[in-house]
């Protein structure tokens, strides 16, 4: 099963690497990082890059491709060889699938026409630009394109397509590897469990918290 | 603020980005992913690398440091560079901090003797190896030493780092910005909540699980 995640600079990591962490471990996972230009990518933090090892043209049909956000999707979104790469191997994906604002990279490409989809909170309206239906979920799958709200929710969507491809045994496996049982010191991780205070924070810098 | 995350050959990816991702955005955070040689480390996977910008010498005298663990970790605790490294920067480190079997370098630096600490789950009792008392908690702090257990944990330990250095609102804060806001299809992500089968699976073939 060769899975294909996509790196462009201004990427955000862990968009990246969270479903990475779950995805490599499927059975028979032949999981490639590729990039327009192969070579490092620069996060948007500025202090990591990722790796792309390959290609676009390198891995043209993936079964399985998923797209990272981060500040960077703005250009990706506008990246032909991209969109052109999205459009081919969407005809032969088993699941073409996003984390984050990587979903409008998706929309982009033309691949969520009439689609429910999600993407980062504070973006959300913005899938509806590409035709797509704003789906406020953590993971939303509909038909074989599924995407993931923000960031850390790759991890979510990663194990969710586990049981859809392994069943509930390889899902509960691949959590228990990456010992998934989240303790955070706080439950305010989406718009409607934060004090609205902190919300609203975001809100009123959402153009800086979406570019960078 | 000078945070160094360590980065070496075959280690786990999301024990390094979990973290970064939120250490990143603290106030006033200077990030940078430092290793013996600077240069790509290939993760256990061997599908990624994630690039060291800087040598340990760049960065000897970090606020916070992290120790990601993997399979690489055996190599890690062996390496005199390393180990001498953290010796020096815990000297004057506001926290030093591992996640999973990371918290088994720190051990072998000679750091963890009589401290509470934990690990990935199947390596807890090699802690006591190193005179630590393993812990079988997600995040252990004693001291300035903060510890989590396996891979996705160190989001949590992280947030919780946050809430010690800037407040609730400061992790609260990052926490929405990453989205944290987990829904995984099972709660399986510990060997106590797992199927007994699949928690049993791991412990029969634990040297490979932490060999790779």
């Amino acid at each position: 099963m060769d899975i294909a995640i996509l790196l462009f600079d201004r990427l955000t990591a862990l968009d990246a690497v969270g479903p990475y962490e779950v995805l490599s471990r499927l059975p028979d996972a032949n999981l490639t990082f590729v990039a327009t230009e192969a070579g490092p990518k620069r996060t948007d933090t500025k202090a990591l890059a990722l790796v792309a090892d390959a290609t676009l043209a390198d891995v043209p049909r993936p079964d399985i491709l998923l797209v990272p956000g981060g500040p960077g999707q703005a250009d990706a979104e506008k990246d032909e060889a991209v969109l052109e790469w999205l459009r081919t191997a969407h005809e032969t994906t088993t699941w073409t699938t996003s984390v984050c604002t990587g979903s409008l990279v998706l929309g982009a490409a033309g691949l969520l026409e009439g689609k429910r989809a999600t993407t980062y909170w504070l973006a959300l309206e913005d899938l509806a630009r590409h035709g797509a239906i704003p789906t406020s979920e953590r993971v939303v799958i509909d038909g074989k394109i599924a995407t993931a709200a923000g960031v850390s929710s790759g991890i979510d969507m990663a194990l969710t397509l586990a049981r859809e491809i392994g069943g509930d045994d390889l899902s509960q496996m691949l959590q228990l590897g990456i010992e998934y049982d989240p303790q955070p010191p706080f439950d305010s991780g989406s718009e409607a469990k934060a004090p609205a205070h902190i919300s609203q924070f975001f809100r009123d810098n959402s153009r800086f918290v979406l570019e960078g």
